[in-house]
């Protein structure tokens, strides 16, 4: 007899039909009549349940049916067409072996659970439908990022996560340490002596991997990282984690216009990717999470992104007869108030905003004929906003460390990102996308702590 | 014209034979006659250089024949075959734009730098052939190694960098903290008050992520991680970094056989892997870095591998006429010059060792019959010792509770990992693979340092 999993059962045509197979699994419910009963069971491999129908005939017939939701167990048995309309086929068990009685307490019983509950039981919780759906499609999402980028040749770096700068001017970042915090050396004049630390000096968790992949793409021209990324950041909002994964790719011999073109492909091939390889989870997401989640990402594969500049989409938001929370001038960034009409009210589809002014954006973007403006990009998504930010990068080395002084940045701090631009430096460009942000955006799950498995948050970082 | 790339030139059947193309990227050596030069070309998307010749009929032939090496250029040009034995074509230039010229300073120059020096740059050090090959093989193997898994199933699981849990036990830990750690606020009785610190205790970055992803493991029955991991050790040896990548596959309704079935699967896939899609890489390691490589790995995939319990491998060391470093006996942890003994001397292939006392294995591991051994395995392998360390988990709860307050550990701080047990636990088995063990193994470098873009090692975090 084969053992096998409900994903190999699920299988078009059917492989085990009228086929005796074995399966081990987690029981579902349990129903039971005086001389039948039935089991959903899942078995982790495949978003849905497969029904076991077993009956008195069996010698644990009547421990069977007082199995609590979530034991395991092992059938044996022939997959059957099934008489009932609710699914195709059913497994007839001939033998059904209990491998473990779940205690009766098990928090996940029939009733629907609120998410905040769900979150302090992250451990069990990837056993419900919502989060069996969510966090199987992150994994197959993941994994659709490395084969888009490998099978255009893209060199994939693992930028280092301890990092000795800082000033990445990213955001807030936290320390790492080795020393004893209660009683750590000083020096002299009193200070924290870090060069006794681990490291030498003072260390912090990266909040990008761009300057450093930056060297790598000018070996490898076309390269991107995928890793955690850290914020701390006492902001708590549905959006924001402290610790977040990101890819960056980063694109040598390449433009702005290089840079969004593979943005939006790259967008258009993730939802793709979601809609052929997890129907049955984006059927679900659709069903019970948001329900214009098919519409929405129907029109972003099918739409060609609109490209608009900064200071045409403030003319346009100041035009609008509308209430904003912070009105629009040119020089302010832009709020998700705006960013949103103009993707949802103006546009009506993902829009690329380019060339914001300076002021606002890092100085490593690349300074426009203006003088005034950057060669910046941000991806505006309809329901969300912002999903990208990316922009071409300085390359001339004279503008740059004007543009750092003005930042207030040391040059010596940026030795080897200044040498990029001495030795054979060239155009180039790329972006940033959250990957949380993303998986939020295919599943219609609105709050991030629902889709990091155990997320961390201020003051949360239990388990 | 067609714009494209070293590596779309070097398919097969050539798409771009006697056609005008035009490429970009940097300049590796120029050689010049008075009417005539060559350039080797090297736009990063291949291991191989293009050459370029250039005539005096060109506007900028002087310039071009003084370009210094790492120089960006555009080369317009028609791919023509190659009079010479060297290449099989070369790119006869129309118009050579020279995009960006190189400092005179560039410090790869075209004389053998050491390994040692090369740290030192690391931001330009993948600009040679050398970590050209090697940073292009680990982003493929890193690839490898998720196709591997996602084509059977498995689901990926982001498990988090900073976890409140100091106890996970496998060696010493970083301190994350946003506290002003000249001033860190204290209690009443002086000690450090980590209630004010960002999450609202003391929290440390991850040395495993197997504890977190047994939890999914649990409900998607096959799972794997792949995520930076630390350690805080100051082991300055050619083997240990304090940041590196690692893969902890974890699989449900499976024990220890199954596990080393997988772990063999995965090793065949990872070389076969690399030798079909970096063959130029694979031969230049073989060439230059150990000779001995290509052998090595063959013998890998055309073996079986070993097994032998612990309790037998002692018996077997005991018994050789070697002079041992330290001797055998039994209840002793392996040393590398044991490991290696066995491999390469008695079993000549890769080899798990299994069933070690339990004194010198972590709590988790499932207790055998004997009372003495738990159901481990390590995987030895020529050249290197141990590559792999896997177990099948203790699922009784009693067991391990008694495991753990034998170790010392507090139950209260493992609620979660024992809910595991108490609510549906089966039988599984896991492993962890440090990713850049595997890149060592499969390039022949022998210095951690080597296969890291930026390594973290003590007083080393530079870039």
């Amino acid at each position: 007899m084969q053992a096998t999993t409900v994903k190999e059962i699920y299988r078009e045509p059917n492989p085990f039909l009228n086929q005796k197979v074995e399966l081990s699994g987690w029981v579902r419910t349990v129903r039971t009549s005086k001389t039948f009963g039935f089991i959903e069971i899942n078995d982790g491999s495949f978003f849905e349940n497969l029904q076991v129908v077993f009956e008195e005939s069996l010698a644990n017939f009547q421990e069977i049916g007082k199995l609590t939701i979530s034991s395991a167990i092992r059938v044996q048995g022939e997959l059957v067409p099934s008489p009932g309309a609710k699914q195709p086929f059913e497994l007839k068990a001939a033998n059904i072996e209990i491998l473990s009685v779940s205690a009766a307490d098990y928090p996940l019983q029939k009733k629907r659970h609120t998410f905040e509950y769900l979150r302090t039981i992250a451990h069990l919780r990837p056993r419900t439908n919502t989060f069996a759906a969510v966090f199987r499609l992150r994994s197959m999402i993941a994994y659709a990022i490395h084969k888009f980028f490998q099978e255009k040749g893209f060199v994939y770096v693992h930028t280092p996560i301890i990092t000795g700068s800082d000033a990445e001017g990213a955001g807030e970042m936290f320390k790492v340490t080795a020393l004893d915090l209660a009683n750590p050396p000083k020096d002299s004049e009193g200070n924290v002596d870090f060069s006794k630390d681990f490291f030498g000096r003072l260390t912090s968790l990266t909040v990008s991997g761009q300057l450093n992949v930056e060297t790598y793409c000018m070996a490898f021209r076309n390269v991107y990282t995928f890793g955690p990324t850290f914020r701390a950041e006492n902001s708590n909002t549905a959006r924001h984690a402290a610790e977040f994964w990101m890819i960056e790719p980063e694109i040598a011999f390449a433009d702005l216009t290089d840079n969004m073109n593979l943005a939006e492909e790259m967008m258009k091939y993730l939802i793709q990717y979601a809609l052929d390889n997890a129907p049955e989870e984006m059927a679900f997401f659709n069903n019970f999470v948001d329900k214009t989640l098919f519409e929405r990402l129907e029109n972003i594969l099918s739409s060609e992104f609109a490209h608009v500049t900064y200071t045409e989409a403030v003319e346009m938001l100041e035009k609008e007869d509308f209430k904003f929370e912070y009105p629009v001038s040119w020089g302010m960034d832009l709020q998700t108030e705006h960013e949103r009409y103009l993707t949802e009210k103006i546009f009506k589809k993902p829009v690329f905003v380019t060339d914001y002014p300076k002021g606002i954006k890092a100085f490593y973007m690349r300074l426009n004929e203006d003088n005034k403006t950057v060669a910046a990009m941000d991806l505006l998504v309809p329901g969300v906003g912002e999903i990208i930010g990316g922009s071409q990068r300085e390359e001339r080395i004279e503008v740059l460390q004007d543009r750092m002084q003005e930042a207030g940045l040391k040059a010596e701090d940026y030795w080897w990102y200044l040498d990029l631009r001495r030795y054979g430096g060239v155009t180039h460009a790329g972006y940033g996308l959250g990957f949380e942000r993303v998986i939020m955006y295919l599943t219609g799950i609105a709050n991030i702590r629902d889709v990091i498995s155990f997320p961390r948050t201020t003051n949360s970082s239990e388990f």
